[in-house]
């Protein structure tokens, strides 16, 4: 049979976006399809829009919809703290934590030698241009990911931060809240003994 | 932090689409908001045509961009055979296996009144219909899933169908081609041992 040209093409593009394979793509073309016309074109705007008004931060390379984005331009933010991240999305999770209240650095990415990801791909040229200009008791936190990676890139970071004299400090590894041990892989468990801290004295 | 209210949107649309939790929705919206304006173009674009273009065929229920489907206007195809299926995706997956030559039928649904879906949402109604016509050497085959929906559909449809004395069918069920048989669950290993085949005679 020959697959209308119009479902060929949207099930192409659809099966571009990341995590979509080319069954998910066809489901969700079916899907689309059946929606009634409204709701296909406020999703169009949507996206238009969104890609319209959405630009990085100036600053720290946040998505924002502003010149500087919300969180640089929030006065009670704690600016000797600067919390360097993979992704946006690594931002946003942090924030919901609410256990941070410092600035932040956004890489968009994180250093993949075997995928083409080298240091000048990544924003860490404006990151070493603002932390000219800051105080030297202000702290770095490295908090890209604990894959290899995330690894890479920290290790990279240290060493081109370390003659800089700032504070730099690495999120902590452990057991995730909620984690058996059972069920945790030994260098997770492995990096949970070592980073274990006192309660006696707490 | 505060979103912003167009990433906030996006993500909230995107989290609509079947398959798409919120973490999925976050990340596709910063993807789309990585790509080059051109790309959100092309599929803001084929997103529209294809919902301009499709529609349903007026014979079997399949999407097509005619009045009348691909399968239902090839002159080559068997209609003494109609293939009864829950979606127009099954119809594409019994097309890619290349056994299958005769027409088809699309309910657009399997029956579910735990989740409101009746007889009447499906296209029940114009099956009927379209068998009154039929001559009566015409083989029914009922390929609706194996879920325990898929079979209450089948078994639906057997009870409605039974009286107008055509002949009537269910696909095989048995292990799948490649499947270990110590991987296979029990259910399906004793509907493989059922409906088994003799070798000697073939």
């Amino acid at each position: 049979m020959k697959v209308p040209n119009s479902l060929v093409q949207l099930i192409r593009e659809l099966s571009r976006l990341p995590g979509i394979g080319p069954k998910s793509a066809q489901k969700l073309a079916f899907y689309l399809f059946e929606q009634p016309k409204e709701d296909i074109e406020r999703l169009v705007n949507t996206l238009l829009e969104a890609k319209q008004d959405l630009h990085l931060c100036v600053r720290c390379f946040n998505v924002t919809d502003l010149e500087v984005c919300a969180v640089c331009a929030d006065p009670k933010r704690d600016t000797a703290l600067i919390c360097v991240v993979e992704e946006p999305g690594d931002l946003i999770a942090l924030e919901r934590s609410g256990e941070y209240s410092g600035l932040y650095h956004v890489l968009h990415g994180r250093l993949d030698p075997m995928n083409g990801i080298s240091q000048d791909r990544l924003y860490i040229k404006p990151l070493l241009e603002r932390l000219r200009d800051v105080p030297q008791n202000t702290e770095i936190i490295l908090a890209t990911s604990t894959t290899v990676e995330g690894e890479a890139t920290s290790l990279y970071l240290e060493r081109l931060l370390t003659p800089l004299n700032l504070h730099l400090s690495r999120i902590a590894y452990g057991l995730p809240v909620g984690g058996a041990l059972e069920y945790a892989d030994e260098v997770t468990l492995g990096r949970a003994m070592t980073g274990r801290h006192s309660l006696g004295k707490r």
